[in-house]
């Protein structure tokens, strides 16, 4: 119940802060027998990690990784895989300043009041350390449906003002913001490094398109393919929205707009996104992320201490100053895990 | 797995289908000892019933339910409560000529991939129908959060292009489409009804606010109280989006915009939508959903049908040509779950 | 939480009281396109219902079941499956005076303090009523395991000092006390009527065996089938106690002896009760129950009130005097919910 | 589903096997704010660990546990709290000349059954290392009943034909085979070294008490108190059977006799166990559970191997002759797993 746990045949428990001594996570209802090792899961941390760029922070996390359970001689056994990370850039000094101040943006003042109790050494849980167990575990994940043909590619769509306007697969791991447009990517770092200088962040919008779904993929009433990437998409911190298909466009259009018709040959159009009554089509599946401006300003702003004074703070943490291209892997890593739990919830229902 | 549970603590399971002979719900995890009748769920009954106006669909629905198990003498006595309403006005027959056909923006197509069989009078459990359950289970919700002190209202934000300016709460339930704007529902009102004479339907905005909420309400990592909320939303049918507080607009934000300040008095702003890191700040909390247009409409649409062969489709049925008005109550309903629960959830884990 | 539902992938949660006025079960995760009607399932009620012999109750229970939804021209559509049963026979006047008495060995204490308020008419929940339900979704369940060639029958091992000395499957539905050995029955049937005589009741022990199991089902930790066995009889009211193969006879033995060695034809002995490692070995799978004499004696017993007065009480009601032959296809029921259960989480973990 | 998590608010998921690099436990739902530390859990841990006496394996494991996350200053912070321990000890060579046999009452052969791939080293999960992360996990539950006031505590009542006369608690600790009776401990001992020396081994049977529980605690349907105590010790490799109370005696008690009547100061006896309906009395909570002789013993035994080849098997291990001493400790864990999960649960009904 307390909500560390995704997923509900194939599933993840994760642990770990900030800057506690180690985070993980526990993946449980792998399928035994498959080909698996550290370098494969490795690489999707890898472009979680910060400090690959100029627009990412300049923080350094040892992300390596370690299987302890769960793989014997290279294969899963389809017992729990553990998979640990341990955390070896702990500078608890440098938020010693800041310790009593709700920072505004951030889980503080939530925290406190939802445990009375709060480990102000960063974000603690509600830290973007705590997605690197995500990417970890749909990274197995990942490697099941690579087996079924599914591809889970995300990418930033927008930054700021900056929208991308051709869409180019084989350029989105080439630029720092990860972007389908190299053009528009150039745009979009330099706005970034712009508001970097003067201590501010921009927010963004992120897109995820799932090819190699099988039609007849999610369940029908609370359980809908959309409703469970929702969740897994809103669960990831500074996501403050969804859109399926046409999305919000939706609301001004016509039914006779936004009916996807079909043919002999499949759907004329895709609106729906790639999911009807909350079951795939076998279309591709599309949609968007708003992600909000990173909280970490090194601008000054006025807040509240756990005393009830009144305080100007300013982070200078290292942060991102947009999140976008890191939050990339992690809506991968989520998809893949909805996934991976939908064809195995399918197989169960079918199974006589 | 099959997905026909919702909520952890306080949970509801429902059944039935558009066409069946009933449909209803077992809420479990109830407070005993609380007073509660069939006069006060079926008052909400009564807001999602269809027929109550120019605007919604002309067939009728014998929403009337019945309280089979949980209350005794008046009170909920802390086992599953049981709430049935009888299927009444089954007219199949109107389904024969297009019960081969896929209807597009119906899942038609993708119950029969994901069961290999089909229930082809009416959506099946896809059919709106569903929702009468959802609404049932979530005025028990709604009762136990009266008593809490929280408040949850919905309204219809904007139709097609029409957009309400202002927001009265007190005109809401006097409009025949539910907006917060008494002269943008009278022109709502004249976009739906030329739409209908047509034979089109129109999509739409809802938004919902909830008051009154504790902060500390959510758990931190997958089940956030955003994430949950979305989760619930994206259940519905028709429902193509959500965001919260500034939600996409946070997309070409700065972080200096979007951080909310806060001063002695509390929060000065509230870009959030009253939950940061996933738990509540105290502050209302806002989302906006997308409803997509009506997928049922009489103009001729191109389709296939379940032999493979083209086919022209125009579905003469009683429909809503805009729903909006209609999803209000199960958008609050399922707001209500969400939050009974997370209060049980925070009960439990302070428990010592 | 409230603990309603069994099960994981296959599940039924089940609503109703003893003096309501229905119970029901939805069962959720069924296969879709398999033949089942109201009749099959009708087959098991009528082994569970009252009235049957001189050694059951004499009360009447219309255990007349309703499919009301998910079955469609004879067929399962995957979505859930409702069965409801009214309960036609009320007769809380009978209890009026002891309504406010805890009746020794019921759960009238235990649910006062439990829920702060109580159904005083018959047990409540705590009813064998209750169980109506579950053979319902048992028979959902025994249908499904059917076609994989699964059977489940239990039967009458001993009631009171008198056990069967034989085991013949055939005569099992043939005698009111549904004991394997026809000698040992009549015997059984004497003593019951004996103790119903002077107004007391017996306990017993009730067997259980599981052939065309195949080999492998059963999860390795907590979800051992044993284990998920034992939650199951042990949520039976008035089981007291379950044991597998040698069960408690395993304490006496040594190592040696308790084996069981293979040969190239399999397992030479079954000591382990067709389970090894908490997975099912493809042997039969054996168990036993204890099951403690019928509560509802009318010989005087003292107990308190809920005033706290001290009090005689008698409950002439209409009781079962040994409640074992009754119990047999609640257990099966059961048995054959963990079994599907088991069978569908299996393919889901091998499904890629 | 894999089920390697147990619980449902107050719960813990594990991994690890006997040979791989490392056990673990995530315990969630952690009330915040509570005192603990490593060596609060460690003591818990040091009472299973083997080499404790002549009559427990000499093999050496090195139980040093290590809490990663959750704990900060001193105190729980309520999110995921995570307890690992390294596998030191490995001797898989130990091995080689029976990775193929299936041993004889170990779950081999289910597990090749199950999963298609097999380690061999030892027992992979179904391996008593895995009861090491139970215990840590045990600990955390125990501490926070240890504030409500409740005690667990289990001891050896039998081994094979000695049972124990008298009930001394404390004595329990100060005995090798943790008995409740010092003289048939000691005659205990004398019957395990006799077994031992010619490579046999014996059975028993442990009993568990628990103080201190309040009335009322327990779910009324699937999830009883007994029902989940009863799944929690069949998960205990080893575990055949399960009583509560009375027990199997209750077979051949009448009613007059088996329900415990009450006066003006509660019960007059406990046959029942302390749990009626599945909710506790308030009474002691008893219970006793049957436990076979170990398997690895080193007399020939006939099996068969992977090949299909029948062959003579003898384990040279290091093993304990019987399990019951080192299963104490395992089963206090698991019940105060359920206990502190069931508070919780009450806790959430009842909140409003």
């Amino acid at each position: 119940m307390a909500g560390n746990t995704f997923g509900d045949i194939f599933k993840i428990t994760t642990f770990g802060e900030s800057h506690g001594a180690a985070v993980g996570v526990i993946v449980d209802g792998v399928t035994p027998g498959v080909e698996l090792d550290e370098a494969y899961i490795q690489k999707q941390m890898d472009r979680r990690k910060p400090g690959q760029s100029s627009v990412t922070t300049s923080r350094k996390e040892y992300d390596t990784i370690h299987i302890l359970s769960g793989v014997f001689e290279g294969r899963t056994t389809g017992t729990p895989l553990f998979v640990m990370l341990h955390n070896q850039d702990m500078r608890p000094s440098a938020y010693d300043d800041i310790q009593h101040a709700f920072r505004p943006g951030h889980a503080d003042y939530t925290y406190l009041h939802k445990y009375g109790i709060r480990d102000h050494r960063g974000s603690g849980r509600a830290s973007g350390r705590e997605t690197a167990a995500r990417v970890a575990g749909g990274a197995v994940a990942r490697k099941l449906l690579e087996r079924r043909g599914v591809q889970v590619v995300a990418y930033t769509k927008q930054i700021g003002p900056i929208a991308c306007g051709t869409f180019d697969e084989s350029v989105i791991e080439q630029n720092a913001v990860r972007a389908c447009d190299p053009e528009a990517a150039e745009a979009m770092i330099r706005h970034i490094e712009e508001l970097a200088a003067v201590g501010d962040s921009s927010g963004g919008i992120v897109e995820c398109r799932i090819r190699g779904v099988m039609p007849g993929l999610g369940e029908p009433a609370f359980d809908k393919l959309d409703a469970e990437l929702a969740k897994a998409m809103l669960s990831i911190g500074a996501v403050k929205g969804i859109e399926f298909g046409a999305g919000f466009a939706a609301a001004t259009m016509q039914g006779s707009e936004h009916n996807d018709g079909m043919n002999r040959d499949g759907f004329l159009s895709n609106h729906a996104g790639g999911i009807l009554g909350g079951i795939s089509t076998g279309q591709e599946i599309v949609f968007r992320i708003a992600v909000k401006p990173t909280s970490s300003i090194s601008l000054p702003q006025q807040t509240m201490n756990v005393h009830g004074d009144e305080q100007t703070i300013q982070t200078f943490g290292r942060h991102d100053p947009c999140i976008c291209p890191r939050i990339v892997p992690v809506v991968e890593a989520m998809a893949c895990l909805v996934l991976e739990d939908h064809y195995k919830r399918q197989a169960a229902m079918l199974n006589e």
